[in-house]
């Protein structure tokens, strides 16, 4: 594993040599691999390590190959970073003339997107984490137009990636080395909008705060919440089977999404595009689109089930003094609130000191003392009264009955937001903090916290060791916050977390998917039988593998 | 098509052919065919026809053999039995001696079942509308002696058909000729129930009602309750995927199902038995597993997420004038009792008078009119004097605004249970009304009685349609009752029905599935493209097609 220093230095290493030995090509072909790819695409460590010390034609050249072929992940900004190097698939076609010929016919000039600035945007995370060279985007504006180009695509074996609002965390949004990006930002009218069933039918291209929006209008919300709600896509979200801060509530995309239009890698429109609440007529095929990261197909359209905006908002911060507590309040809230819980986050004493300590905005709303943990509660219900009643019966038992140490209740949308702030300061508190590893994990709510404390026993006084999230969904948060990434510290870390997740049966990734970073790491959470099925569907729905190539599953099963 | 009058009228006729002519085998022949299949088993109606007309002994062959190898349904009781006739597969093998010993082997004597009478209770559904001919039921109790099984029939090329409660009622969990039955009722031990998450995880065979009681001393409830909970099992609802009356709160059970464990067709078994609310890491795949009527897999092991028992239920029976008003209380009553609405049941004018002619228990509670609709509301919440100012506060706004005509409130369990009795009734009433041709629809809300009111208009005074169901749903059930059963009314309404439905985007499967009754239908609904692709699923993961033939998919794609 190599990060951009060790980069560099491999680069400057080989510059050297270059200058040493004639025979070996000029810097110019390195300097141009490395301007290209801004030290992403860089040559396997081993394969270097011994370029290095042998300085053997035969092994620079295939060291070339590799540097011309290979992706990783470099910026140690994030952490988790090992061992995702992939190779371009050799059966891939390259884009040319005649293919451009092909799409401006197709879409005219102004969808075929050739632009160096623009294609720079496209092939990059918003994390700027993953960077792919793509030199094509495509921006369809209709279903019959992306059919004609995937079908084009797939007879063609041109690769492609589908992009919604690119705001995932996994590198599943962008391409890993050519892949032609098609874009769905066109694709964004609503199409129709039931107010007796809630029922919203719309296209894949819309984003999730416009649609938040238009169904404020009519007296609805969606059924999911993002922060990235302002830049992401629906479709995209249904790709990725977004979670966010509603699911504790309305549960996940699975529940809530009545139909989709897809289109499959050889241009097949598949209209499973239902309203409907109950359809027992054959398998319920969408599901395979929802999550799927857009390797299966790609999402054109969208039928969601919304539900209608209830009036009372209700917010209480609360402290308790340890995590039985927690679990125990969780179980309260469950059974004494019930139909108005909306969201129970909760957060470590280090995760608010380091809110504290790195956000100016924020105060402690229980300044009285420092506690183990702290919970916010949030309820939606039609009753403003009725609802606050019940929040303040629940508090007032819990705290009597000792779950709760301290605690206040949100008097106001202002103080409610302060509250809310507090938890989700926390991303940003982490990132001021210094170097951060970032793990996002489904566990059993009663084991969840073991692994932060185990966490901290592994790592000692080396880092900081934070753990927050949706206790309400079981997922957590881990977060390791060190002065300057180390590498001693992350392979302290890894394999360590997976396996301890893997071993509690939890999930590697709980909202965020696999993408290009996790596809390898898939068996943590999946048995061999099921991850060969996926690769088994995949091989029926997408022959080739043009759509989405790397991620998801490991690329092993699927080449 | 053939009632059992006409067949009898046809088997009396061939007696008598069969006594004419001493050429023709005799009457034992058809006599068992007869005596075996009740009727269920018989000629095509043309070559029966032809050969009634010719004495012909190569079309009475013909016909014997047909006789032999077609099923279809005739039990006219509940009407809409036109045209399910299917050919046996002739690539399926027959089961042997070396095959009874070999299960033997595998499950011990008393699980591998040859009782006559077992058999005859298991090969037919339990509205004795379907028959099948197996002569072999086994009884796995735990998946290793599942897969064995599978494994074993699927080289033998042995079909079989998962049976679990055998409540289902499009003739999906009953053999149509000689397939293996694979009951699973041995395996119903619940593995785990966690109390903070409220996750449960149990065998296949665990019946509806015992998980109900189970969880009920735990503090909790299933998200999914139905009429025949007394004896469907678990695994059996999820491939079905029933929906049932709590649908309206707490969702489908792409929702509510966590996990699952499945045994494919060759035996492998596919642990996809997660426990977390969240897991992003690769494709979803129990969602094929769910609703596909056991034709991909036989589910063994179940992981569901299960709410709090909430202590508040309160019930209101309410009277509307016309159909746009209950739509509108539906908008309301989302609006305003939103969370802790549990219930939304509708019936019209027709189906409150029979159910008050025909169950002498049933009284009108608002007796001082018959009005064209009634409605049953049911709440559940945590807060009983909350959850009932909240409900009498939105009965006064309806009350005010017009939309609702009459309406009391059950004032005791006793009271509450007699509205539910009103709605649960409607079925028997209709029953004891003469003859019912029942069709189970979703259909857009504010299309839904449309289609009662054309059927009205269309059958004239021939017949009482009868509109009632889940409106908070979308789910009609529409039932046409006449003194007996007429060849020409079901031709007014078949198939009429149908394509009102498919031309409204409706299902025609709301809950019930497509079992034998409509797979040949699912055009209806269902895109040529999407049922291409799960007859293209079906063949990747049953490529013999062992598993419950003849059903779901249209035997054409996947013979």
């Amino acid at each position: 594993m190599q990060n951009r220093m060790a980069a560099a230095a491999a680069a400057a290493a080989a510059k050297k040599l270059l200058h040493q030995r004639r025979s070996i090509p000029n810097f110019s072909q390195i300097n141009r691999l490395s301007s290209t790819s801004g030290f992403t695409h860089h040559c396997a460590p081993g394969h270097l390590k011994q370029f290095l010390a042998s300085y053997r034609w035969d092994l620079w050249k295939s060291c070339l190959i590799h540097m011309q072929n290979m992706s990783a992940i470099h910026h140690r900004k994030f952490g988790s970073v090992a061992s995702t190097i992939v190779q371009r698939n050799p059966t891939f076609s390259t884009i040319n003339d005649d293919d451009l010929i092909y799409f401006e016919k197709i879409l005219g000039v102004k969808k075929v997107i050739q632009d160096h600035e623009e294609l720079k945007t496209a092939n990059t995370d918003w994390m700027h984490k993953y960077k792919g060279s793509s030199k094509l985007m495509l921006q369809p504006e209709n279903t019959a137009e992306l059919s004609q180009i995937l079908e084009y695509c797939n007879s063609r074996r041109l690769a492609v990636v589908p992009q919604g609002g690119n705001t995932g965390l996994v590198g599943g949004s962008v391409p890993v080395f050519d892949e032609i990006i098609i874009n769905t930002r066109r694709m964004n009218s609503i199409i129709s909008f039931d107010k007796v069933s809630g029922v919203l039918v719309c296209e894949a291209g819309c984003i999730l705060e416009n649609l938040i929006s238009f169904l404020d209008k009519e007296g609805f919300i969606m059924p999911l919440d993002l922060g990235a709600k302002g830049s992401c896509q629906i479709g995209g979200n249904i790709s990725t089977n977004a979670g966010g801060l509603r699911l504790v509530r309305y549960g996940s995309l699975h529940g809530t999404v009545l139909g989709l239009e897809v289109v499959l890698a050889n241009g097949s429109v598949i209209d499973m595009l239902g309203t409907l609440r109950k359809d027992n007529t054959g398998y319920d095929l969408k599901h395979l689109f929802i999550g799927s990261e857009g390797s299966l197909g790609i999402v054109t359209k969208v039928s969601i089930l919304t539900p209608p905006k209830l009036s009372s908002v209700n917010i209480a911060f609360l402290a308790c003094q340890d995590y039985i507590s927690c679990q125990k309040l969780l179980f309260q809230a469950k059974r004494r609130l019930g139909e108005i819980l909306s969201a129970f986050e909760f957060l470590d004493a280090q995760a608010m000191n380091l809110v504290l300590r790195h956000l100016d905005s924020v105060r402690n709303p229980l300044p009285s003392s420092i506690y183990n943990f702290y919970i916010l509660i949030e309820t939606t219900g039609s009753n403003e009264s009725n609802d606050k009643e019940k929040l303040e019966a629940f508090l007032l038992h819990a705290m009597e009955s000792g779950l709760v140490s301290d605690g206040t209740l949100a008097q106001d949308f202002s103080q409610g937001s302060s509250f809310w702030h507090i938890r989700e300061g926390i991303p940003e508190a982490l990132m001021k903090a210094g170097a951060v590893y970032k793990y996002d994990l489904s566990l059993p709510v009663e084991k969840m916290y073991d692994l932060v404390e185990d966490m901290r026993i592994r790592l000692g006084g080396a880092a900081n060791v934070v753990g927050y999230g949706h206790l309400g969904d079981g997922n957590l948060h881990l977060n390791v916050s060190a002065p300057q990434y180390d590498d001693a510290i992350l392979a302290q870390i890894e394999p360590f977390v997976y396996e301890w997740t893997s071993r509690h049966h939890g999930s590697i990734s709980a909202e965020h998917g696999l993408g290009l970073m996790k596809a390898e790491k898939i068996y943590y959470s999946k048995s061999s039988e099921t991850v060969q099925l996926m690769a088994s569907i995949k091989k029926l729905l997408d022959p080739i593998g043009i759509l989405n190539p790397y991620k998801v599953i490991p690329s092993s099963l699927v080449s």
